[in-house]
């Protein structure tokens, strides 16, 4: 790898030393002590306190230059940071202090034989590199569970928040270096050129966190040979089984559409099973049209709902994000996993029914990272997980899946001690047997 | 994804199809019962005795064929499958029947509230692509463990082995069908087109296991954006620390360097302390030569054994695969750390010492998938490790690391289990709260 950092221009040098020294300084933080990151959080939460006018005021900077250059409202809302957000990044803070150190933890014990033992141990990744949009309290969500997890990282915000990105660096990296951290454990990469220099770094940097909209997401994971933990598009499911019960279906539909639209884990498509077709979408369609939701169904939903919208093959494929559900009725529950498995995003999607074997069924093929039962697809959330803290949302099967806790954040390591044992010993004519005697 | 593949020619659809076909069987072949699935490993093993002439007479032809086209002898060795190879991997095929099912194990359960219960369940991976060089057994064996973990398998072999790998392959799918698997998902991609094709199916393949030389296994790691379970180089080191017990430090310096040259876990490199050098230097060589080993030395090691070569800075990142050792004297633990950091592969490294504080740092700094102490770093292999079987020695720290066995062809999936239960009464004013109550 080191080769390819040969041609690069001169005025990236600096981000490829920032990088080197990220990946030196993520040694030590690998082995800290848990006390020793605790104590560091904390002084980070009591900095961002008394340091918290340097904050609004570079936020104000900010927010003065989005709006003189046009930025849009919403980008312009989420790159706010306030008294409000602060309180909401220090409850994030202590959360995290209160989690158990993910690093050092033994995973499994084994004696091979007499005197040589086997452990597998729980490790920080390395470098972790942060690439996000607006948000500048994402800054210090990842930073301090990037802390916590014994991590460096390198983060690249957008130059939209790029005072309050920079303050909010800064006072981080003061503040874990009162508190002994090895100095480059964060850096922040504010170069002109292309998010691209990073996502070239992967001699350095050992997994890629994007935070932002579905597209820059996907930009990132289509520009990288660097592992990338997250997911780009949600596009998820809720079948309605033959023998769902209407009611509580119709409560739990509404709540995966409507209860947060612009999120990941809220539902697009509505999948129906023919022979419940006629007694399910009457009073759906009455619940969602009560919360604004627009349909658009096909042609044998239409049938039975004929005021709607017609779904086009482009609507099985979309994240609506927004008050639009699309609507298919299937032949059975075969064709509803079939439709999930072939149009989805492998996030979240979801069975109705009352019949436990179909349920498993649908559990066992639907090839996502979250498979519902009789409950809404917005539980899918680190916090509703009860994970404590939420890295991201994985839709990949390598590493970590679905919603990720700290545990996204570690790998592990094999330590094997031995008194002078070789493998000579163990090969050939009279060789030594090994016992493989499981000790956890 | 699918977008990337309509600039295909027509000539590699094929490819295309199959690779949709075995995503399709995959999906079945997850959900598979342990029972069916080990008895269609027994299948697979009696097929292979039953057409063993079929099998040796296809790989005469492509015997015959590489030594008429002058191809390297280590190379025509690897391609042989007779007797004693069908009796290795039937040996490896009982041992994959005795192995527990990775699929469907509970890796934890927890209670978010009354009646609502998550499960963290494994799962396959999916399509596995398994691209190899010379050696048919391979096939064998990566096929067969993919069958007991539940996943479909893409195979592309090497045009010299193309008859055996042929018959091989349709003998496993003959077999698989008896038993009841699904179609498809065995599949042996013959095109004379390049390797690149498989490499771009990131749309239905989960993850790459390259097997065959490091030169290829680069080529495959830097041309795919798909996961790659494997390694390229391992270059492993030994630091003989200030306090080594010296003849059992030589001892393993041996084993560690000879006892089998030619392979990853072999160690290229011996560090050793400048305390100690003076003592364990001129013994260690005694030893080294006995063994035919070709050492090169640093200045340092020079002046105690002016004898030897000098080490250039491209020896510190050369794997030899041969009998040559580089020997640099270092002043410190931590120099030796920095060293192993800088220019390992991180595959494997060893401490050699009687001083228990020097190994636990040296275990906790050094980047490497396995870390040694007092023991020859030749132990790092799936079996040594009592995994059972070996999948491939993976240096990523993303997914399986080090030694993988069936783990490695596992993810998980996470289980929601509801009766109505929605988000919106977790939410605002008079929000119910979680139970988060682990059951396991």
């Amino acid at each position: 790898m080191r080769r390819r950092l040969l041609g690069y221009r001169k005025d990236i040098m600096n981000v490829i030393e920032r990088a080197r020294a990220a990946k030196h300084a993520s040694i030590r933080m690998g082995a800290l002590e848990t006390d020793t990151k605790n104590r560091a959080l904390e002084i980070v939460s009591r900095t961002l306190s008394e340091r918290a006018e340097e904050i609004f005021q570079a936020n104000r900077q900010d927010l003065e230059r989005a709006e003189k250059e046009g930025v849009a409202a919403p980008l312009v809302k989420r790159l706010k940071f306030d008294a409000s957000k602060l309180a909401e990044v220090q409850d994030g803070i202590s959360s995290t202090i209160a989690l158990p150190d993910p690093v050092a933890r033994v995973i499994s014990s084994m004696e091979l034989d007499e005197g040589l033992v086997l452990v597998r141990r729980s490790c920080s990744l390395g470098v972790i590199g942060m690439i996000f949009e607006s948000r500048p309290d994402a800054l210090v969500q990842i930073a301090t569970l990037c802390l916590k997890s014994g991590n460096a990282v390198m983060l690249k915000g957008g130059r939209e928040a790029q005072e309050t990105n920079r303050v909010l660096t800064a006072l981080i990296a003061d503040a874990a270096e009162e508190a002994g951290l090895p100095a480059g454990w964060i850096t922040l990469i504010e170069s002109r050129a292309e998010v691209g220099q990073l996502l070239d770094l992967g001699a350095y940097i050992d997994l890629i966190i994007p935070r932002g909209s579905n597209e820059f997401v996907r930009y990132i994971m289509e520009h990288t040979s660097i592992p990338v933990l997250g997911h780009a598009d949600g596009i998820c499911h809720a079948y309605v089984d033959r023998g769902a019960d209407i009611e509580k279906s119709v409560r739990i539909v509404v709540d995966a559409k409507t209860q947060y639209v612009a999120v990941c884990n809220a539902i697009e498509t509505l999948l129906v099973n023919e022979d419940i077709a006629p007694a399910f979408l009457p009073p759906v369609q009455t619940a969602l049209r009560a919360k604004n939701v627009e349909l658009r169904g096909c042609a044998r939903t239409r049938e039975i709902l004929p005021g709607i919208l017609p779904a086009t093959d482009e609507d099985w494929e979309t994240e609506y994000l927004d008050y639009i559900i699309s609507i298919k009725v299937v032949d059975s529950l075969d064709d509803a996993i079939d439709h999930i498995n072939e149009h989805g995003s492998h996030h979240t999607d979801l069975i109705l029914t009352t019949e436990k074997k179909h349920a498993a069924v649908f559990m066992d093929l639907v090839d996502s990272a979250s498979v519902m039962w009789n409950c809404s697809t917005r539980f899918a959330d680190g916090f509703r997980y009860g994970l404590g803290a939420e890295v991201g949302i994985s839709t990949s099967k390598i590493h970590a899946r679905g919603p990720v806790g700290l545990e996204g954040l570690v790998s592990y390591k094999w330590r094997l001690s031995g008194d002078g044992h070789v493998v000579e010993d163990y090969s050939g004519n009279g060789a030594k047997s090994f016992t493989h005697r499981p000790l956890l």
